[in-house]
């Protein structure tokens, strides 16, 4: 990973839950940093996304701190204190003051956090930061991740090139519109709040809440982007200016890598889903029953068991409670229309796609005939892992 | 099981898909049998639900017939002539008109039935049919069930006692608003059309409609209930006939029997989860918020797992996207409060909960603390058995 103007990044293991592994991330911000971030729908939402969401309304940032292992999440006022004591910590170590120091937490739910390994720490990690260390930074924001997911791409502004660098988080409790997932994404471009903050919504909207692992979403969903404008082109002020086109497609690029690399990861998952939905109502309808398809156990399931079972997308099509005509669907797998007009393709031969569903990749494709809506969503197969891993997660 | 007076049972193995075991059910009617039905609202509904959908408005029935192995669903204008001709054999072998024959079919999705091995017995069942198989008929409609699902209740209509016999299956693609779950009732009750509708659909809201077991919704989901008079009460006719209490409660708590067999039968299930929500903004937002928890993944799984994971459950609570204040929320497990007011509950010790959470029955009670809502629905866990039925049951 190339390094960011105005951007220097510490980890540590502060013991808060894990053994042998480092579990705090600092990431110190150039004065001036701007910040967009678009934050999870839960109504029982985390402290530190509370805190990160009235911070959001003047979008400045000097740091953002991060933990694994504890969410302080449903933490009642201890939560919240923990997060004043750790801004205010982190705005000594760092410069700045507290309502500038961005905060995310992920982990077990419910249980109060202690702030003290974390304050303890910070001045450490503010002198040691460097503008290196991505795939440490990475790394210690996991929780059941199994592996660390980053992701770099360039962009040009008025012939300047600028550097876009994501680091992200989250495998299970993965759902439309965001999950226990944390992104950050971090560029040298010189963006003021409003632009970013469009940018960002643009790119969230067809990568991380276009994914789901298992229908469920977090109390701490979490995207940000910080923009410190190191990399020195004239500011950009307005969402509508031209030079900002070619940032977009990056931003958006690395956002869906990053996304892909959760749904890739989601807990106990051998298969990464693709679904597209085509020739529906309307955009959001053909989301919707996207979404039904890939949320759906028993299709999770069939795509474990490697079966092109194309009863189970019907039936998800069904129940999605949008429009839809049985007798116009039509169904793929991977290159193969296995469905045609509301029966069996006639074509239809099972053996080529068997040996399809055996890949790690698969694609299902469904028309419905009615309109142009169309949609594109991510997921995984559902199975033995996932159980294994979510049954014994916290006990 | 009781008899019930104008109804007659004979069952097959007609090989449709299983070997060595019955896969038809005939069940004869009286002549002038009244029927009642809510069916699948999936958008693409099966042949056998879109004929008894249309039957259902004249409301007369000569016989059902049920069977297992294949659902006829998503077999286009095949599977339309299959129930025809099947309607016109029962009628045939019963008597009365191919409108006077329900029909439903549960198995696999997306294959034509051939309606000749069904025709071929319907004589025979016709001729062999008694008051007494009512076991053989809830072994017959299994699919992947691993009991068959009978039930039985009196009630008292003009000083006389009317039986109400039901059998079901269902194991999984569970879900609100019905479910891969036929459920049969047959009483010899004398009430015409419009009240046993009103009957029928006042027991379906808290039994069949209040269950679910992975958040998939069938395409064939049926649920009829058939009234043969043959009692001898003076007729029924009006849905507010103060005469129809005392059936009204034998019914919802058959249904419910019927609806728990089921869940407690869930696809590798192990335990019966009941969840109760209170305190919410309305009834219907109660029970949207019991289903965002009964349908979760996570909760499942932990359930599964014998954890207490509360905090699971608070996620559940936030994604449901109702009202709620996380600051408000009480969550109970069994007899034992958690947490109050949107913390750990300072009395909380968890060796007693751990040990309830061993037990087969669970119960998760939440209360919002914001008005008087309310709504009880029922799940199971999710286990490494529902991933080995589901990941390997077409191919």
């Amino acid at each position: 990973m190339p390094e960011v103007a105005g951007v220097s990044l510490a980890t540590t293991a502060a013991g808060l839950r894990y053994k042998d592994r480092t579990d705090v991330l600092l990431a110190v911000l150039d004065e001036g940093t701007e910040v967009a971030g678009v934050l999870t729908r839960s109504a029982c939402a985390s402290a530190p996304v509370d805190w990160c969401r009235s911070l959001l309304e003047h979008g400045k940032a000097r740091a953002l701190v991060v933990n694994a292992g504890n969410a302080n999440a449903f933490s009642g006022r201890r939560g919240t204190v923990a997060v004043e004591k750790v801004a205010e910590a982190a705005a000594k170590a760092c410069g700045g003051t507290a309502g500038e120091i961005y905060l995310a937490s992920t982990g077990v739910i419910g249980e109060p956090l202690d702030p003290e390994p974390l304050i303890e720490v910070l001045d450490t990690l503010a002198k040691t930061a460097g503008p290196q260390n991505w795939a440490q930074a990475a790394e210690a924001i996991r929780t059941t991740d199994t592996y660390p997911k980053y992701a770099t791409r360039t962009a040009r502004i008025d012939g300047v090139t600028v550097t876009l660098n994501g680091i992200a988080k989250g495998s299970g409790m993965i759902a439309p519109d965001m999950a226990t997932m944390l992104a950050f994404v971090f560029t040298d471009a010189d963006i003021v709040r409003e632009p970013l903050q469009h940018l960002l919504k643009v790119a969230t909207e067809r990568s991380f809440n276009a994914i789901t692992v298992d229908s469920d979403t977090s109390t701490s969903d979490t995207v940000l982007l910080f923009a410190t404008g190191g990399a020195g082109h004239a500011p950009v002020n307005n969402p509508a200016d031209p030079r900002l086109a070619d940032f977009q497609k990056a931003l958006n690029s690395l956002a869906e890598e990053l996304a892909l690399l959760i749904v890739r990861d989601g807990e106990g998952a051998q298969k990464l889903v693709t679904i597209d939905v085509s020739g529906a109502a309307s955009d959001g309808s053909a989301r919707r029953i996207a979404m039904s398809i890939a949320n759906s156990p028993l299709v999770k399931t069939a795509i474990a068991g490697e079966d092109a079972n194309w009863g189970r997308i019907v039936m998800a099509v069904g129940k999605a409670g949008e429009p839809a005509d049985r007798d116009r669907l039509s169904i793929w797998f991977g290159e193969t229309r296995v469905a045609h007009e509301g029966v069996i393709d006639p074509d239809y031969e099972e053996p080529p796609v068997a040996e399809y569903m055996k890949g790690r990749d698969i694609a299902i494709k469904v028309d419905l005939g009615l309109a142009a809506g169309s949609a594109r969503v991510w997921t995984c197969d559902l199975t033995h892992g996932y159980i294994d891993i979510n049954a014994d997660y916290r006990s």
